[in-house]
């Protein structure tokens, strides 16, 4: 029986551990809170995924060397901000070698490496670690419709295609159909500026534009992320696909998504931070923001979109002339 | 002053020749409907454009050699079933050289040409024609945000970049952005095959799918697009660009989309039949499916969508049947 250790009991971790499990793994999930797990342990629900039950069959732990010895797979589920903490924590306990999924999406805005390159540079710390074998996992995923099993594709990406399609046999059944990729930088960039994009489009819709600026925007905005992703070495095919403009789509269109909602706040009129405290969550894209225009900066390219964005957030520019600013410039092949 | 024929005088056709007015262009429309073209001298008004009102300096005409002699540009806005027929009888007027711009979206099922390739075999057809310059001009553009002045953003593809440079010249404005490209037959494929996906899309929903899904369904929707059209000799960023994944995100996402209603209907156990009365209008999907099926047979892709799609609507596979159908194929690369 392949044995998972699953570290982070979000939404996103829990609703991939129960799908694990129900597909016959041996599931065990690790979380910093212990409360997190008790809860867990008692109710078998997970309170932001309503309607899903989990398998008597899952186990918990609140000790991240049991969590990390003698598993086929170890899933980091965590937050993109704890990502470097826990890696730094658990390397010690993982075997040279361990094969290891990545879900958590972002760019580290002081190193501008990816989650998975995050989690490589802890493990290459810690003596003994010569081979690593990271897997980002990413695509147009709600956790809740994963945890009703809802029909999702997702793509594994690795630079060794033998450790994707590892992945790919471990995740892949009925309902979660799993592609491979060898481009990892590539498919982990999309998720993490996707964000900012979703932004723009929140913007976009505050102001009262249509469907017409909503699709432009996704399409242009992925033609600068995929711009970038060229200069930084990646190929352009990974960001025509679903870590790329799949999850883009899903982002900027869904009803739910924090960022569209802090966009439209904006796009209305109010400041960054009065959006981000009416918002009250996380508002990735604005976080993600920096890491963008650190790599835009860096590698050359030109991301009109994300300049827009950073110029209305940081109040250089008023959300009613940015379309102005977008569409006065020099006219361009596409 | 920049003289332009608007050859139909339906919503996509109106909604350009008000914005070229407006812009300057000494504008004249034909229609085969001279009951058309006295409502629209009379009221100034398009019964399906709500609060749109057409500029004094507007022309109309129901004399086709008027409307063909002596412009600068003629602007083909009539229904695909209509562009071979109308560039037949327009073809002894129109002089060699005119630069043509054609928006109606389709593959015509017997010959597979794209709308711009029926006009130039109608033009070739009348001696004098040896020098066609047609443009297409396709995009994420509802007539009804065109005519409300919202933000949209466009392609012109012609096979010499000149053509398509004069085209963007004369469209773009400071609410109208045009792009240029070159790969002309890409930039019509998206157009024509986009409504066929809509159809599985609208089918996902009728299921009760979710986001997932549907981003899934429309990435991997333009893969297999990008697949045929390759194979057709067009550009893979084609289809990463506004007439690909921009017009297909616009397609498969509007509230007010055909395709999607007769879909939905069809995932709740609806025939194709009984789903194309009930929604009592044109379902361009349902139309464009023969050509779809004949153009993967004859360049030998894999067009796994359109597949299921066909049949679902010819009885062959019920819905419900689909995804596992689509899901358990074998495992792939991306």
């Amino acid at each position: 029986m392949t044995k998972v250790g699953v570290l982070g009991a979000g939404t996103w971790g829990i609703a991939l551990a129960r799908m694990l499990a129900v597909n016959g793994k041996d599931v065990t999930v690790w979380s910093a809170l212990p409360e997190e797990l008790k809860n867990l342990r008692a109710t078998r629900r997970h309170p932001n995924l309503p309607g899903m039950e989990l398998p008597e069959s899952m186990h918990y732990t609140a000790d991240l060397a049991e969590l990390c010895v003698n598993k086929d797979l170890l899933l980091f589920a965590v937050p993109s901000v704890f990502v470097r903490s826990t890696a730094k924590k658990a390397a010690q306990y993982i075997v040279d070698g361990q094969l290891i999924v990545d879900v958590a999406k972002g760019m580290e805005e002081k190193t501008l490496m990816s989650m998975s390159e995050v989690i490589e540079d802890e493990l290459k710390n810690v003596p003994g670690h010569e081979h690593c074998r990271v897997v980002a996992l990413s695509g147009p995923t709600h956790a809740e419709e994963v945890a009703r099993d809802l029909p999702t594709l997702i793509v594994a990406a690795a630079k060794a295609e033998q450790d994707a399609k590892e992945v790919q046999k471990i995740f892949n059944n009925q309902n979660f159909r799993v592609y491979t990729n060898t481009d990892r930088l590539g498919t982990e960039l999309g998720g993490a500026i996707k964000n900012v994009i979703a932004l723009s489009v929140g913007i976009a819709m505050g102001l009262g534009y249509g469907d017409n600026a909503k699709a432009a925007l996704i399409t242009r905005g992925n033609a600068e992320l995929s711009r970038l992703g060229m200069a930084m070495g990646c190929r352009a095919e990974t960001f025509a696909g679903l870590s790329g403009m799949g999850d883009l789509i899903v982002t900027c269109t869904s009803m739910h998504s924090r960022n569209l909602h802090a966009g439209m706040l904006i796009g209305h009129g109010m400041s960054a931070e009065d959006a981000k405290a009416e918002v009250g969550q996380v508002v990735e894209g604005i976080n993600a923001l920096p890491a963008a225009k650190r790599l835009e900066k860096k590698y050359k390219v030109e991301m009109p979109i994300v300049d827009v964005v950073d110029a209305i957030l940081s109040g250089k520019l008023a959300a009613r002339d940015a379309v102005a600013s977008l569409m006065g410039r020099n006219l361009k092949k596409e």
